[in-house]
């Protein structure tokens, strides 16, 4: 599979949130650096270093196959030069579920991107319940805050 | 009260652990940037944002007092001009346990600096219980990575 660049960390968020609805392993680890140093923490989960962990995780929630539809929402973004950190709901609705059905508590994430020498690439995703938190208003994102 | 500079990150760092473990409000708000974008998530909690949300969370758990030791341990650290990504447990041991008492679930934390006018202050705290983390080797940690 040819690499895919990503210009921006915005770019490399939305690709990581669409292969993370599809369960598109290729495409999840597309976006994330070629690191050693790459950390993934999954809700109630421990923290997973390195490709070979990273990659063994998706492809076990993946295994299962696309069954929720993703909404990120409420996204503070800090960019600097070399790295931006985002941070963001996740607010999953499971395949299926009437309208009037209880939804999965959001997630929240912290997100940690890097300037490589092949564009933006996810090194960090801190991922954990956020039980409680008030559902997402109507879309109105904040402006990055861009430090350059 | 003075302001305190950090000249580096992990400056800001020992600084925010060491106010965590003696429930020192003033030092911990003290690492914390003079920015309403700061985000805390605390183990189990929601996000919050601002300056408000974060002193009153950190008040209501210092308010019975110190009662806890707490060791960091296994930081990756990730570092830039302007933003700096820690990762690290925090192993917290009660006051007046029983050396083979069990211990609490450490904390995976992502902590991000942001290099200020002021110092490099805290401007996200992500911690999470991390269950099932073996506990940590003796200290060996990975030198800072530094990217300028």
């Amino acid at each position: 599979m040819a690499t895919r660049i990503f210009p921006t960390a915005q770019d490399a968020e939305a690709a990581f949130y669409e292969a993370l609805e599809r369960c598109d392993l290729d495409g999840m680890m597309a976006v994330w650096a070629e690191d050693e140093d790459i950390l993934c923490v999954h809700p109630t989960g421990g923290r997973l270093t390195g490709q070979d962990q990273v990659r063994q995780s998706w492809a076990r929630m993946f295994a299962a196959g696309p069954r929720a539809r993703l909404q990120v929402s409420q996204q503070v973004a800090i960019g600097g030069m070399m790295l931006a950190v985002h941070s963001v709901f996740e607010n999953f609705s499971l395949e299926g579920a009437a309208p009037g059905d209880a939804r999965p508590a959001p997630i929240v994430a912290t997100n940690v991107y890097l300037r490589t020498a092949a564009g933006w690439r996810m090194i960090v995703h801190h991922a954990s319940p956020a039980p409680g938190q008030s559902p997402p208003p109507a879309t109105r994102e904040a402006p990055p805050k861009m430090l350059h």
